[in-house]
């Protein structure tokens, strides 16, 4: 099947993590963790963040926010949002699920960056028990616009939270490419910044499936292996998911996938701008957030190209790890076609 | 690592999965299921089983058994089940956790299997308000002690069942090795003996990861698709979980690993008895159940091998797709010496 | 204690209801609701309805609508609301919680009154499994901004819902004011207007605890009194709850002591806007939302009135059962007393 | 209708209760438990316990025990108790439902005490993550057999939890019956004696609804009013669960009634046994256990009587406050005639 922008989640196994996973086929391994590639890689995963962090392996990252949720707070309890965030608008209520409850609180804010006031904001709109009471913000890096926060941002939001007794996680389903895309040690954007649990996103990066929630306050992670346990997250053959993260994580292979997928957005974003369009959000990472005419949209669908339709009339065009040149090239000069035969 | 008995999900991945595996492994693919390898799975699904059922695929067991008995209960329901099933002893609680609050109604009978008068003594103990209404009977095949069900002994329970108004559900972590054994039509223990919803196991059958849920009653599976999404069960990059599958249902694949499995159950069965040991149940599928002096297990993990003690002081030995014959006799060679050494 | 604006629950037991109380007050009777009043009281409530519907008693509002929104949906589903009703705004995430997980769809329409065209938006706005899909409209009657649903109104949204395959749930905490002020029959504004169930609050009306929660559609209280026990829900005492509603229900008590209520709003109102204060609704039930300076606000809560402020600036009056017009017409004479000293 | 030994939840309300109550029922009061009667009868508690405990009330004992065990367990803990404990027999699965799945351990010992061999036994039985965690024990004081924990037998299976880091609950449905009997400080079998929670009974002892939840390790009522809220636990016109505290806690009021109820059970249980009938457990506090063939238990409901039939053939009969002499001593000659007239 050829190469799409709906989103990095159409594309496979990146090789590193493919040859990693066929190396662990290799006879029998005790399950559930108790293996040598989870070992290694969960100590692997503690050196790229420079600290000595606790590492759960799960399936996905719907479970990975939900499950970090549930860490951070009670039934009654509420977590502060973007109103784009994937929580908000993609997980189909299971935060809530997770937590038995907990509320979410979106705010809009420009580029779906939430800002230290959005939790202010958010917090002391009502502090009466008819109501859940903020415990968490949550933040998404690389955001769902495409948008990256600087760690001066985060660490502005999350002594923000922290004045006001709240605890800080971040989506990562696109860390890498923010990672990339910044320049900075992945401790700069995480702990380094306040935030205590990252949900480190293992599928858009190149794995087959898995997510880690990397936890930098430990004491949130107590007990955490029954959380999993409990809630159909822990793997019995546990090597499948831990070995690709080894292939991955090793010469920083993750982070060249992800700087050329962000290269590829950059390459597709000038393009377009090139054309006459204009971006609904600034090219940061490796998602492209575009204004199209509606029927422009259609046409290039016609064409056999899928991508998704974002909220307010703008195409969301996803570069994944295996992004070629050569399928955005195309998709440009369709673009350029269709455009001028419509007269747009 | 040599070969164990402790689990069949210390085996890896058979090579027909894991050629189905590589083979989806080209280029993109739509994501969450809506892919040509989940839609060809799913129609070998409906061909295997006779029969126009609704299947979904999900990451574990645990997850498949817990959101199958909530499509089947309400919070203040419970669920009849034998003592020793899986459900009861070694999900964390999972089935309470995604029905938000169902209890299991445990019984023990002989050989782990429920008999109709079990279901009758249940659900006429208690029928106050008081007390949670069992709505469900669950079976495991092969059960959890080796055994399995004949048709006509489902067949019996279900009967019994649908006349208190119940549902039936059938835990198949090993269900290829129950129709290995029994040489029957998967349709003859599931949905032609009253079987309502099948957890189909995949990963103790030779997958990397994944289960289905097989729906034949289709109107328990009304909304599924939404309660696996929102319970962080739905896999973005879907075609891992399910092209396996294809490698493993074509040719009779998936019952030839589990006919060799329960015959090498029988090789190390028959080698115990040989050698005076008592069995503690019959051994129908892949697993064998042992009485043995705990000094000899201790004796036998010291040369390296693991298995499990069960309930009551009796060995767990389970057979794996990939079990070697040598492996079995290694086995019983050491048993045999140490057993002799020890003056057993 | 004087008299206060806040809240119709910051008023007393009305006097039928606690003269039926003393009364069932003798002797010992069967819990649980196996007693004669409690019998007695769901018998005059059907014929209050005309219809023979079921008939829950629980403690308060919040579990009534929870309870009742539970059993009309399961965790992955969601319920279109307006944006002010209680469940969004003052159930503290009890909806969600007693769901484990459906998600509220708040839209906001003209005086707090959800439009059939409300349902058709939020039902087309998603329907892909990454979103909880809609399966309950809430209406609250009298409304959180003292409007009303005309019979013709709740018909109308009740279709809808239904070309939708949605149910229709009322949150009724002042339905006795919405009876009394449009002169309808219980029945014109629940079933015959198309509402599936109906929470029927009793402590706002004048009793000292506890709500029913009545069933229309029958087919969905099946079993809702395992669940009303689960939730801890079941009074064992229950014939404290039943025996006032007798009281209330017996010779119209209950809209005589509505209608007075709301004839106090409507003093109250008419006084207001006499006084050149703007209403930011029509006063049409027991509460009167009117504009007016925060500074003006303050200095009647410095003569010791007490009220809520409600979003946007305005104060929200409610008119209990007991409200005496010389308490609206001293808080007139305060409010023109102080509006002229602060120049307003 | 005339007394009966079916439950101390049939008698009414106590004359002290109704009499606060009355007392209450003057003019507005502010609601959510923000009044005068709340305040004060939180106050009188911590000197009735002599501690500065937290103190919440809830509508019923199934609510009391779910919400303070959920409030020192995640979902993925659970909870040692004995197998006749309300928690596991008589709330509907309640606690798993408030938890959102947390487990409970049942354990049989001898007139249904638990001991502390009995914790160690259960937290030392699994310690994987496949099985829910230890995290509470839970005691019922006085028991459902009626029988009593001394002060020190309390401290023995609390300092035996505490060793293995659990918390200690108390189901204190007839606490004051049991205070009553032992003729104790109820610190000497609460906080004293290593209880965390006491959810203390009032609607047993007299009040015509309602519990305590008392907090007497502070750091677990952490936001425990939401946790109310959100649940359907918070009255809006608190003060007629608050008020009838006042006039049972005044003068030993709860005691004095307590005792008498003692005293009736102690009158029922002499006379039973001067007839030849066996108890299955001593009776000390306010419950009669005592074998009876099943001809002669349904002799007596032929004469109008009502009580339980109890685990094993065992008929159960209460004592309330209100019980008369004459009533036990009715009963006795009923009893008397009736194994006569049958040849017992």
């Amino acid at each position: 099947m050829s190469q799409h922008f709906a989103s990095d989640n159409y594309a496979g196994i990146c090789p590193e993590a493919l040859s990693a996973l066929l190396e662990a086929n290799a006879g029998h391994a005790p399950a559930y963790g108790d293996d040598d590639w989870t070992r290694r890689v969960a100590d692997r995963m503690r050196s790229v963040f420079e600290t000595d962090c606790d590492v759960y392996f799960v399936f996905n990252g719907t479970a990975a926010n939900s499950l970090a949720l549930a860490s951070m707070c009670q039934s009654y309890h509420s977590v502060i949002c973007h109103e784009l965030a994937h929580v908000a608008t993609d997980e189909c209520g299971a935060p809530e699920f997770f937590s038995n409850g907990a509320k979410l609180l979106p705010t809009s804010s420009e580029a779906s960056r939430l800002k230290p006031e959005d939790v202010t904001r958010l917090v002391e709109k009502r502090n009466d028990i008819h109501y859940p009471k903020p415990k968490v913000v949550t933040l998404t890096q690389a955001t769902e616009l495409g948008t990256l926060y600087r760690p001066e941002a985060i660490a502005a939001v999350s002594q923000r939270a922290r004045h006001h007794g709240l605890k800080v996680h971040m989506d990562g389903a696109r860390f890498a490419n923010a990672v990339a895309a910044l320049g900075v040690a992945p401790a700069d954007i995480t702990w380094r910044a306040g935030v205590d649990v990252l949900c480190f996103g293992g599928t858009k990066m190149g794995l087959p499936v898995g997510e880690a929630v990397v936890f930098f306050d430990r004491e949130l992670s107590e007990d955490f292996a029954w959380r999993c346990k409990q809630a159909g997250q822990l793997a019995s053959k546990m090597r499948y998911l831990a070995a690709p993260w080894l292939g991955m994580l090793q010469d920083d292979v993750w982070l060249r996938h992800a700087a050329h997928a962000n290269a590829m957005a950059q390459r597709l974003s000038r393009g377009l701008v090139a054309l006459g369009l204009r971006l609904i959000a600034p090219t940061e990472a490796n998602g492209v957030f575009v204004d199209m005419p509606l029927a422009l949209e259609e046409a290039l669908r016609g064409r056999g190209w899928r991508f998704y339709n974002f909220i307010g009339g703008a195409a969301r065009l996803m570069c994944a790890w295996d992004m070629q040149p050569e399928t955005v090239d195309r998709f440009l000069v369709d673009v350029k076609e269709l455009a001028a035969s419509m007269g747009i």
